[in-house]
């Protein structure tokens, strides 16, 4: 076993993908979204890919990263940290303590944050790359995976029938913007992937819309789980009136309320547990909101946390103090998809299912797209993450990210918004 | 790239190894102290090895996960994890809830403890194994060091310049029962390892005694860290006298009382940092005293918290919550010498220098002994540990176990104590 796995060349290729007009209470999804694609080749010629965020505040940081990794080894992960430390130290993102915004969805922004979201692409590339040089899959590299499948849950989402002016892709999901709409879909996520789980995207419409939406569903799927995510866009006052009307039929609310704050105060009056991917979405912030009773489950995502080794460790921080785990997700292609299931196969207290929008994104850059069967995924024991990457597919969405004008190459779901209702202005918050 | 990781064998090798009269609190060491190496061997013939303590109850849960391993892989640790909760779950140790008296000096024991012991000697084996067979060092396969060598403190301890009667083998120390003795032993391992940082074994004498001690060592070694252990023989009030008097001095007290809630009332009175691997052995001890103040410093221990990774997983939570981490150690050959190392290089916050008896141990069962120099271990970049079992004198260390008439197999410092005092009697809690 003499193997080189020092790293050779590192490939960084912007994409835009198609996204449907799903709704949040920014506003809308963008006709394409950026992710970044991120490819390790080491010195035996062994490619390993991982995927991040797109837009441009990453790539910047992205750039030199990718310039300074030659010359580490894909099993040096610590390393791959202490790099990005340095190299993205002293960028004007890094070097404010915070304020920086990226994207609204995601709570307090920081230059760690950001940072450890670009480090996530790179990991992941590494130790797809490791796997494949050792003959291992990723959740072998992990520790072994302590299941063979991963549940997932349908993620319904209030959304139109077409982008404003049909721009982008079309699809055929139609609109949804009540609640038979929502049942509807839901249906539909049923049939084709069989979930049977449910978690709905507000903070759209009027709580009491959402609310007559959350129970046409428990009608619907009597019995099982349902969750309900407003991103923050509730008073206290409001998530405890939610708290009220849907205790019954809840899994979990997820950021009914914005900053710890608000949360400690909505925790306090109700029993139905507090799930967060805004209130604590990396390692400071989980002391004062542990302390404080602000959530009872965490929504890991390896791309907030900076990859699959810090996730595992923030399972184990939640483990040690008895708050629940369950996995966000943010659009988000099949090498995502694939990193995330590793990392879930190998968490003893994965408590939820996971959220995925995977059935969202029709386009792909893998050969084959990962397919849910009764709501879970099979976890891969072939090397790496066991997915291939569609060079193909790969040059054509980077050739719509080069012939951008700009427009998409940021996601702002509030301007996507303002293309529909021109001079919409951001709502406050809290908005209910 | 397809090797066989599965294991096909596992040999359990219990030994006895020259220990001196080491005195603490609880009595002073017998002559010769047990240890059990473990063997993994896979299925392509390589073999993996660990080590961890050797007394009769943690033979008797090692035996059954022996027997249960083989067919499971060396790479799957979560496994092996999962398997030693099913096989040692029914052992008359694993059954009660806690009250398994484990030696006195890890404060409360329980069930889970002893497990997690065992399983740590085997996923040492486990990770040496895989390292071998893949060609990696361990503390790649821990995500990669993050330096090159590993500070070493040295362990100063009040003994005997023999065992009584003349017992087990002698050593060329002599006796250390007052400050010049203690004085005299930091002097000869400063020159002949090259330590920095003195850690004295206490709660042996009187407090001022070994108030005493530390002056003299802090007049010897001028600004060099010092530490003070007496293994919670000590009351609050004592315990705040000793912090008042050498707060100038001590880098950290460890263990001064016995208890989450003598730690919190001693840590609300000093300054001084309180260091434990008593108060918070195992992960479901963490969140009381984290959130009552009572340590400012974990030491950790791969044995204690169940294996390197745990031992990582551990270094998160202290990192997220601010705590410091440093290294305890109990007796231990060169394996688990070679262990400690690798995922020491791997912490990044690894405050302090880590503890090692290691040179109190002239017996060892690998073929070349781990060197210190200028207070420090290289990190090995041999596939796996980096060790060699020595077969011959592991044999020889065996046969001195077989030979044994059952009074040096389980480790029993008071009944020591009892040889040179007959009808001493257990001192009581606080002592002093």
């Amino acid at each position: 076993m003499t193997q080189d796995l020092t790293i050779s060349e590192v490939r960084l290729t912007p994409v835009l993908v198609a996204d449907p007009p799903l709704l949040n209470t920014q506003g809308v999804h963008q006709p394409y979204t950026p992710r970044l694609i991120v490819e390790v080749v080491t010195a035996d010629g062994i490619t390993g890919v991982g995927e991040t965020y797109g837009d441009t505040k990453y790539l910047d940081l992205a750039a030199p990263l990718a310039d300074a990794l030659p010359g580490c080894r894909v099993s040096d992960v610590n390393g791959l940290h202490r790099l990005a430390d340095l190299v993205c130290g002293d960028s004007p993102e890094a070097t404010g303590a915070d304020a920086v915004d990226v994207g609204g969805l995601r709570g307090v922004q920081t230059a760690d944050k950001l940072r450890l979201s670009v480090v996530s692409g790179f990991e992941v590339a590494c130790l797809d790359a490791l796997g494949k040089a050792l003959g291992l899959p990723v959740h072998a590299l992990l520790g072994g995976k302590v299941r063979d499948a991963v549940d997932y849950s349908a993620y319904l989402f209030y959304r139109w029938a077409e982008h404003p002016g049909g721009a982008g892709e079309s699809d055929d999901w139609g609109a949804a913007v009540d609640p038979a709409g929502i049942v509807a879909q839901a249906r539909r996520f049923s049939r084709e992937y069989g979930f049977a789980s449910f978690k709905l995207k507000g903070g759209v419409f009027e709580p009491d819309e959402e609310i007559a939406a959350v129970r046409a569903l428990a009608e619907a799927f009597p019995g099982q789980p349902l969750r309900l995510d407003p991103n923050g866009a509730w008073s206290v006052e409001t998530s405890l009136r939610v708290a009220e009307e849907l205790g019954d039929v809840l899994e979990y609310m997820e950021d009914p309320a914005s900053g710890t704050e608000r949360m400690v105060q909505v925790a306090a009056g109700t029993e139905v547990p507090l799930a967060t991917n805004m209130c604590v979405t990396t390692f400071a912030e989980i002391p004062e909101a542990f302390a404080r009773g602000a959530v009872q489950v965490v929504l890991c995502d390896h791309h907030y946390w900076g990859g699959l080794r810090n996730t595992r460790e923030l399972a184990a921080i939640c483990r040690t103090f008895g708050v629940g785990l369950s996995m966000h997700s943010n659009t988000h292609l099949g090498i995502s998809l694939a990193a995330m299931t590793h990392v879930a196969a190998v968490v003893p207290n994965l408590d939820y299912a996971c959220d995925s929008h995977y059935p969202w994104q029709t386009e792909d850059v893998i050969t084959e797209r990962l397919d849910f069967k009764d709501g879970c995924l099979a976890v891969s024991d072939l090397p790496g993450l066991g997915v291939e990457l569609d060079r193909r597919r790969l040059a054509f969405l980077h050739r719509r990210w080069l012939d951008d004008d700009g427009t998409m190459r940021d996601r702002d779901d509030a301007a996507a918004m303002r293309v529909a209702e021109p001079g919409r202005t951001s709502p406050p918050v809290p908005r209910w």
